[in-house]
């Protein structure tokens, strides 16, 4: 058979995975997908990935490209990749693609997800999903905070200390945060919400950011940014005069990986 | 301080506990709960669970009573036993009753939920949370069963080997499947949904049941049987036939525990 290249959707609960990328230790969902294609294949492949998340960090829709020489149809490909794979790691959509495609250098755009619960308690179903804040935010801080991030700007501020990046300039399309009503997790659409305490009702915060390309923990680093900004430590303003000054000292802590989810990646 | 009887709600996620009820291995809610509760009150304390639940399935409402002499407000007990819980079991409200309240004796009705992920892949996200069905389900017999189970029958041909019930019959109040729209659990709502594979799109099919009691093992012998049914491999009448045989051989096998949440339980 020919080469054959394979545009791979790949969705994955990051919770007990060491990241995409192959680590010494602990298992990566790279290897694991390398592992499935190549029993598949007979012989050892490489798959790359859209980009890295980091271990913890969830996807809906990582992208992966691989060459292969298999002739199997797809919905056979992605059913024997689903069968070798552990249940937490999913290929969910299988193509073939022109040769010149890479997951990595041919994205053009990639949307990230973060999930905050704000209220007193966390659902044990939503545990390994967000980023608990009991404390009171103040949304249209935050909203307002969100929206100044969107243009063409140096995020050298978020950039964080291992990274290799060549440059730190990056255009954000979107930045929003949004508390979409009925926001329990796992209650089926159409029920009464499940999950309330006496102490109040909680609230689901939604961060999502799409751009050409983010740095190394820099969602994250926004995030932590965010709620600090949520809390009232810092001006809502304060999100703009942070990039000015490109000093990742004055952004906020990293927010914690459970709540980052790699939603989507765009291709032309 | 007087002795106090509090009402306690409890959300858990099953996955890795043994159930409910205190075992000689592996971690119960009640063994979890009356730790807590005992590290509050500085005396060991028995804790009433409104019914069992077996090993894997999950709580959004389970309800337990208890009788304490500590004097703290509603609000401080919650907080010290989420404290003290782990994050996989969480009471979610907290109230004082009357003394002759017990969370088993006065239960008035039960509800349960099970959810089917019915195509070719379940996310990785709801893997815990789902019985996963791939093959085709013709809902329209799967409804029309489950709408027979209403009514005062006796259930013996559910009831599992181990019971120790003193009747079978029960009253069922609503039975029915639904297959609500926009049926991805870790979706927020409004959001388009996400996982979706080119084999096709698969449903979140939801069981809901409600009744004055419902015997070991019952709800997911009634899935099991449903399932059975929306396979085509009984009619949707063998509802009604069982129920009238009382005979459990002639049920569907046992659904895996993973599927089933106890939603709510109601009290006068």
């Amino acid at each position: 058979m020919s080469p054959r290249t394979l545009k791979l959707t790949i969705s994955y609960d990051g919770t007990r995975l060491v990241g995409w990328q192959r680590q010494a230790e602990g298992e990566s969902v790279q290897e694991l997908l390398e592992s499935a294609m190549a029993r598949l294949e007979g012989a050892p492949v490489t798959v790359h990935g859209a980009g890295r998340t980091d271990a913890g960090v969830h996807a809906i829709g990582q992208v992966a490209s691989v060459v292969v020489t298999c002739g199997h149809p797809l919905d056979v490909i992605m059913r024997a990749l689903n069968a070798s794979l552990p249940q937490d790691v999913r290929v969910v959509d299988a193509r073939e693609v022109g040769p010149e495609f890479h997951a990595r250098f041919s994205a053009r755009a990639k949307t990230y997800r973060y999930l905050l619960r704000n209220g007193s308690t966390v659902s044990p179903f939503e545990r390994m999903y967000v980023w608990h804040v009991p404390e009171p935010l103040d949304l249209g801080a935050m909203r307002q905070a969100a929206r100044s991030l969107v243009g063409t700007h140096d995020f050298q501020a978020f950039r964080s200390a291992g990274s290799t990046a060549a440059t730190t300039v990056r255009t954000i399309t979107r930045s929003e945060v949004t508390d979409p009503p009925g926001s329990s997790l796992l209650v089926p659409p159409g029920e009464p919400q499940g999950i309330r305490t006496s102490l109040g009702d909680p609230r689901l915060l939604v961060y999502e950011v799409s751009g050409d390309g983010f740095l190394r923990h820099m969602v994250r680093a926004i995030v932590g940014t965010l709620v600090e900004i949520g809390r009232g430590r810092r001006p809502a303003s304060s999100m703009a005069t942070l990039i000015e000054s490109g000093s990742r000292s004055d952004a906020g802590p990293t927010a914690p990986p459970q709540g980052l989810f790699l939603v989507r990646v765009d291709y032309d």
